[in-house]
């Protein structure tokens, strides 16, 4: 029998093996370009050696407190720069960074609190009043620590809400260690992250995100984004998104500059673009049509092509028209909260430039390819785990493989298990795939409505109508929308004998969902079912479509 | 106490864990961009769709003869397709693909084939002669397969030799299937490569590479080498030396093409970046200074700026105003065979570009910072193991640490051990750490002279002197040298009563040494020696520099 010798004294050591984080990546920056520019928030500038000593302070103060590996901090912040310092604070202890959804409402949040075992929490003012609502309703007691934003915009929309915490977190921040000894993480599959995805049924679930995919979504975005030398980054996408697709952790591995952005208002994102020379930018398709629909008061001129990552839902040929018009070149991403954010790239070919204007939009449509990070990418029978002939009609369920995929969901091993089944995750969206390779979305199979960019659950809008004692079944779909991409529009059919308006419905949704996932219209009309009693949805989608 | 909610039911599955491999970078780009040019030697094109089909022909073929984990695969190629399919097509089969430096005499060939236990080797007709003799000297008696380039230069200074083997690669090839369903790596840990180093004294050690270092390297070179879209990568460093960098797996992350090219002469360097578009090149400052040097009737003019990456010394001020001047923009980089090539980065500051030049010269001459895959570098005292002061003055050894260092030397525990004392990989070169914590080199401690590019040890040079009957002592140093960067002198003490001149020496070292590393000059001397007998070599390079 031969004996394999490069099975023997070959063995990982600390010399040869390290644990892939996205935090080295930072400190790497840090000791090359001390001075650079990290972070830009309204008049402040952070650079890299102050953005790595506050992270580290920030640290060091988190883990004179107690907190390390197991424990989970949560946040509820607006893409501003103590939510880029959680990003690598937070897992420097060892310690899991929660991103709560700032549009949730009380009760889910106190649900992910208590589901988090959350030991410490920071909110911005912004959110003041929600969050004391969420920690009234909540089990867990965490330390509460207010972030009084110092650039608050003053022509804000929303006014800061009062301090409800015990701590401020800039003297949280001043107690720690600035040249704080960070721990590289035990196992690169240790936690970094937990963001709870709505889902369609129940209890919205935790996807854990470990060190090793964040580190490979660093040099996958930097590829795909096309991020050279020093980019200038504009926060558009929230960043307790995915975390912001991880372009929190992969700005840096450039050198780049992080442009901070409360809200999404044309005229503070022109001013970005044309003052700080922005270079890339994600959101949903909502942000495009902001840019491209601004009054030209608020529009202003710049010299750079400036990259737009876009996911959620394929760009429409008007808008990807006004786009280009407009500078920016448009990427089609896609991918879910489970795939750390993007796991697909539309990967353009230079000819498809020659296309008449419609055909060029069917390409740019397209889902497309497995990220470089991902190693498996496919469109299967869900019942045989056979893939789909590739003729770009016969539809599937997408499928994923590969380090960008979740861990699992948190204390949830039987919907861990369901999503893993024969070795792929289920993504739960049907689609199909191309004779070229290239994958195309053509339904979901959750019942989840995409607006601006947030996921609304279908049948949590259905469960809400159903608490309306006049309500006797009804059926909540998506209906497209130029400005949300889509908005849900229900469908009720009353009780006999029982009486209810519009306006009362939704008054009554409002006292259960968070604003944004009211239905935009009520429609009250016989719900068709299918023989067993199911509801059948495609005819709700069909009369939603002719209105 | 606690229990870590992360620790539970969140465990590794094919659909959130696979191994991190070059070859499933290439096999997504031949899904992305099948019909792209991948590789252009001569007048043929293969595009990606082809490339990726003959590689695993190769693969399939290498499979049929019993090739698999364990076993080496070796090469004897110049930079020709061959050579990039070898790359994916044997560790495709989960065995390690063995690159001969095409330099070397049969007996270190043959030593390389028997410490590797070379199942099969793949020999390029231009090095036929001094592989038969190696075979003819080597305990293993491999599968032999020729290649016959078929676009072997008409003008070639070395003519092909003859057929030694018992198969045609092509042959070979044709019987390879090319749907073949290549496995993924058991664990990404698992060796791909061996390449073996000169050493200082004894035997080569074969340094072996594992999936994960590769892939990262992709990674890294891509996002240091600035490779856009589509890049052109022309290949003047050989690929037998640290697997060309690693950018033979590296160039397919972007879809770009890699040019062939087996002479490193002016004028088919010119007129593959005029008539390819190349924008990529690496070598040794020898590259530059062919380049530079060219004559007016070999340079051509480019519109492209093209990048060059260079290794090996420092840049001089005069090629890298040369270089300005041709189009070219010098990259700075720093490693070992031990480091997969690469390792640190002379990370650039714009604001440097202003300085004047010797300034901003002494600021390119530095080795820099670590590589975005490295996680650790330092210079440290190797016997305290603690870093030197960053004073950019205290000299200590250069210590790497991370995911791109060598699982260690093959079949050679002791000097693994060795190397990675400490925890670190000592590199055996002297540096020292200036204060902004970019390195520098100062000195080696091994007595390694690079010449052109290749490692001459200079203690084999002296052994090789020593076996003269009438040389007493000897000491063998680096002198600077315009063309070769070093060049190998040999300080010579005859013993009493015997002589030998300059001619007999060299022709004596001819016998045993490869060309590349027999002395420029035999310089007749006393050799100074410490007290203890030891002899001191910073005399001998004092003397050598005086001439």
């Amino acid at each position: 029998m031969t004996v394999n010798p490069y099975a023997r004294d070959l063995d990982k050591n600390p010399a040869n093996h390290q644990p892939l984080t996205p935090i080295s990546i930072l400190e790497r920056t840090a000791l090359a370009y001390p001075d650079r520019v990290a972070v830009i928030h309204g008049e402040a500038r952070l650079s890299y050696r102050e953005f790595w000593s506050r992270s580290r302070r920030l640290a060091s103060a988190l883990t004179e407190r107690g907190i390390g590996k197991g424990d989970t901090v949560s946040v509820m912040l607006s893409n501003t720069p103590a939510m880029l310092e959680a990003h690598f604070g937070v897992p420097m202890t060892k310690a899991v960074l929660h991103s709560l959804n700032t549009r949730l409402d009380a009760a889910v949040i106190a649900f992910q609190l208590d589901h988090a075992e959350t030991k410490i929490v920071i909110v911005d003012r912004e959110f003041a009043d929600v969050m004391r609502e969420a920690l009234g309703r909540a089990s867990v007691k965490p330390l509460v620590i207010d972030y009084d934003d110092p650039h608050y915009p003053a022509d804000a929309p929303y006014p800061k809400g009062g301090r409800i915490g015990s701590l401020d977190y800039e003297d949280f921040l001043a107690a720690g260690d600035p040249d704080f000894t960070w721990p590289m993480p035990d196992d690169e599959w240790d936690a970094i992250s937990l963001n709870y995805t709505s889902g369609t049924t129940g209890n919205p679930k935790g996807v854990v995100y470990h060190h090793r995919g964040a580190a490979l979504m660093v040099y996958a975005n930097t590829i795909h984004a096309g991020m050279g030398k020093h980019p200038v980054y504009l926060w558009t996408l929230p960043m307790f998104h995915c975390n912001g697709w991880c372009f929190p952790w992969t700005v840096p591995a450039q050198a780049g500059t992080q442009v901070c952005l409360r809200w999404v208002r044309p005229r503070a994102m022109y001013d970005a673009i044309a003052e700080h020379g922005v270079t890339h930018l994600c959101g949903a398709p909502i942000v495009m049509a902001t840019l491209i629909n601004a009054s030209d008061a608020d529009k202003r001129d710049f010299p750079q092509t400036v990259t737009f990552n876009t996911a959620a839902a394929p760009p429409p040929e008007a808008v990807l028209a006004g786009m280009a018009e407009a500078g920016f070149q448009v990427n089609h991403l896609y991918g879910l909260t489970e795939t750390y954010g993007p796991a697909t790239v539309n990967e353009w070919h230079g000819e498809w430039d020659a296309l008449e204007p419609r055909t060029r939009t069917a390409k740019k449509a397209r889902q497309g390819v497995p990220y470089l990070a991902l190693e498996g990418l496919t469109v299967m029978d869900p019942d045989t785990m056979e893939p789909v002939p590739t003729d770009g009609t016969t539809i599937g369920e997408v499928m994923f493989r590969g380090n960008i995929v979740m861990k699992g969901y948190l204390k949830n091993p039987s919907a861990t298990a369901e999503a893993f089944r024969g070795g792929w995750f289920h993504s739960g969206d049907l689609g199909v795939m191309h004779p070229d390779g290239y994958i195309q979305l053509k339904d979901r199979s959750k019942d989840i409505i995409i607006s601006g960019g947030e996921n609304i659950s279908s049948i949590e809008v259905e469960d809400a109508l159903y608490k309306h004692p006049a309500v006797g079944a009804c059926g909540v779909v998506a209906r497209h929308d130029d400005k949300w991409g889509e908005v849900p529009i229900a469908f009720v059919e009353l009780k006999p004998g029982r009486e209810a308006g519009e306006a009362e419905l939704l008054d009554h949704c409002r006292t259960l969902l968070a604003r944004f996932k009211v239905p935009k219209t009520v429609l009250f009309h016989e719900i068709p079912k299918t023989s067993t009693g199911k509801i059948q949805k495609f005819k709700l989608r069909e009369m939603a479509k002719q209105g």
